[in-house]
């Protein structure tokens, strides 16, 4: 039967989910808007995204990182404007900043934390400064209530990346809705996902109209093909039931780990008023997990040993300071360079669909573990 | 039965093709490679776009406006350099060439074509052209073996939109093999379409490597996703066929228009050594087809006319004059504005499939013909 012989593809999906996909795709081909610039299905996929994000406009792409572009160009930054930037992202963020034109400021990572410092952000404030974008990784969501609250006082705008984790809240508000605008992408990693895809959203007309008056052309010059909707609009419709289902997962697979690799740290899954949601999940070699080799060496070993198992797993994004080499302003990266040496990240996908799946990972962890203790 | 449920959508389909579709699509979504960055349908597709182009180097992308963009990048172009346009294109293409940083210069078409006057290049010329854009129009294949002879000579940079003819060849070489870089698009009103996509090609290794460099972010910044390759494969694949089927349609509807509506005039089917591809087929009224009415509102009420009965009808790209308000070196579009001025245009879509619909759009625009006579 052609709806039920999908392969799973990501934790964050199971048998019925890849059924609707199917079902999707199926009416797509039957009615021709398959072949349809104005395809009804991607006003549907807007509408659902809107109505979950709480925003008023959704302008769907073909990529997280152009979406990322189009939130800047949405923010109408000219030549000599400043935005903002982590000292660890997704590097074609900080091209994108220069490629419109404006200048980044570089500021540090919290300690022992993915994202912005937000009390290091008055130290790279100038009377240029125009934006701070914030990006939400590796399951941890960046204390954006702060940061929405001090671009306004300011009068800057905030560019939210929910990249890596669409479906996570703050207090039951959904990521992406608290900055003045936002990036998601649909990507071949990404928990949500067709193969490749993003969206762009905002609540504000002038930052809307910006982007409108880039991409129209008059045709669209980055859209997302109604063949990617289909597959997006039961993922979507799902977010919240398929997120819940990968925590559950995530934490027994994380509670076992605490027992089995006491010198390798992992992130909390319990965060009160936070849903997170773990693309990657990164975890954090203590020096003491190995005896001759230096940590690099031992995270390594440990990305190579996977690969061997075949087991998706690799390093952190590099902070910006090695990606960019010191253009803009650089306002330090200790805490950034800290947090990503010593770390390997587990795709989600490794850690995907029965629990069969989970012990031989656990198994494979535990040679490799067993290993390093030699 | 799923496979054999596909609406037409094209003239360039047949029911067999769309069988190969599904199949296309169902084995994506069995093998898991529609949610995959790296689907080896991507490859696929690039090796059939390659081989049949006769290039080196094929950039898939997400429309045809992104793919023209690319190849002015790939062209390296820099703040000053002119780039020669025809004064009749798709607007997008212009406002490409400001995007970049480069200046236009807007060089008229020939007499009663639709295409670049190559005759008219030489008045353009300065010391800082360093690219020209030619783009086939309607059916009409631009002088592009003395455009590109002419670009070589100066050391000039060739782009050439086949946006509107895959397919169409010249001695039986491949319309996108004239060009140093040239752009395809798959949106939904081509005849090879998967809603929306397109292709950026070269046999230049410099070219290719600037394309590179500005989409790798390092995630491709407006990628063709794995679903949209599945449907563009077969339809490569047959594109031979499916134009000379077209082709042959087309043939017997024009024939029987001729006899007709004397006072229409339609292009040529037969053109020696050249195979045309009609993505939309262009109708000069003449003035002598109506009494009262001034030509513009003669051609505004046939495609009222033919909109009200369903058929898909609409007007030629205005003259970049009109469009780019004179910015950039105008030399010239007398004959694009005559061209435009009485034509009107129907959709390949509206040509498709069986006899009897050619029989009923050929009775609409019978009656539509008549009323203009009265």
């Amino acid at each position: 039967m052609f709806a039920t012989s999908i392969t799973p593809t990501s934790s964050f999906t199971d048998q019925s989910l890849h059924q609707e996909i199917a079902a999707s795709i199926q009416s797509l081909l039957a009615n021709g808007q398959w072949a349809s610039y104005r395809a009804p299905v991607l006003d549907h996929l807007k509408a659902e995204i809107a109505n979950r994000i709480r925003v008023s406009n959704v302008r769907l792409c073909s990529s997280g990182s152009i979406a990322m572009e189009l939130a800047l160009r949405g923010c109408g930054l000219k030549e000599g404007d400043e935005v903002i930037c982590p000292a660890l992202d997704y590097p074609g963020n900080i091209r994108a900043v220069r490629l419109v034109g404006a200048s980044p400021v570089v500021v540090d990572v919290a300690e022992n934390r993915w994202t912005l410092d937000v009390e290091k952000m008055a130290d790279a404030a100038s009377d240029r400064t125009r934006a701070v974008i914030v990006s939400h990784l590796y399951g941890e969501i960046a204390d954006v209530v702060t940061l929405r609250k001090t671009c306004d006082d300011r009068g800057w705008l905030l560019i939210e990346d929910v990249c890596q984790m669409p479906g996570g809240t703050i207090d039951h508000s959904p990521l992406g809705s608290f900055g003045h605008v936002a990036a998601f992408s649909f990507g071949g990693s990404k928990p949500i996902t067709a193969g490749s895809g993003g969206a762009v959203v905002t609540s504000d007309e002038r930052i809307s109209q910006r982007i409108t008056s880039y991409i129209d052309r008059p045709s669209e010059l980055s859209p997302l093909s109604p063949l990617q909707a289909a597959v997006l609009l039961p993922q979507w419709r799902r977010l919240d039931a398929l997120i819940d289902l990968h925590l559950l997962t995530l934490k027994n697979f994380v509670n076992k780990c605490g027992a089995r690799f006491p010198t390798w740290r992992m992130p909390a899954m319990e965060t009160g008023h936070q849903k997170r949601c773990f693309y990657k999940l990164p975890i954090q070699i203590e020096t003491a997990s190995h005896r001759d080799r230096g940590t690099e060496e031992e995270k390594n070993r440990i990305i190579a040993e996977l690969s061997c198992a075949h087991i998706s797993a690799g390093v952190s994004f590099r902070t910006i300071q090695r990606v960019a080499g010191g253009r803009g302003r650089m306002m330090g990266c200790k805490n950034a360079e800290a947090i990503s040496a010593n770390c390997f990240l587990l795709d989600h996908r490794s850690l995907a669909g029965s629990s069969e799946s989970g012990e031989r990972l656990l198994e494979s962890l535990t040679s490799i573990y067993d290993r390093g203790l030699q």
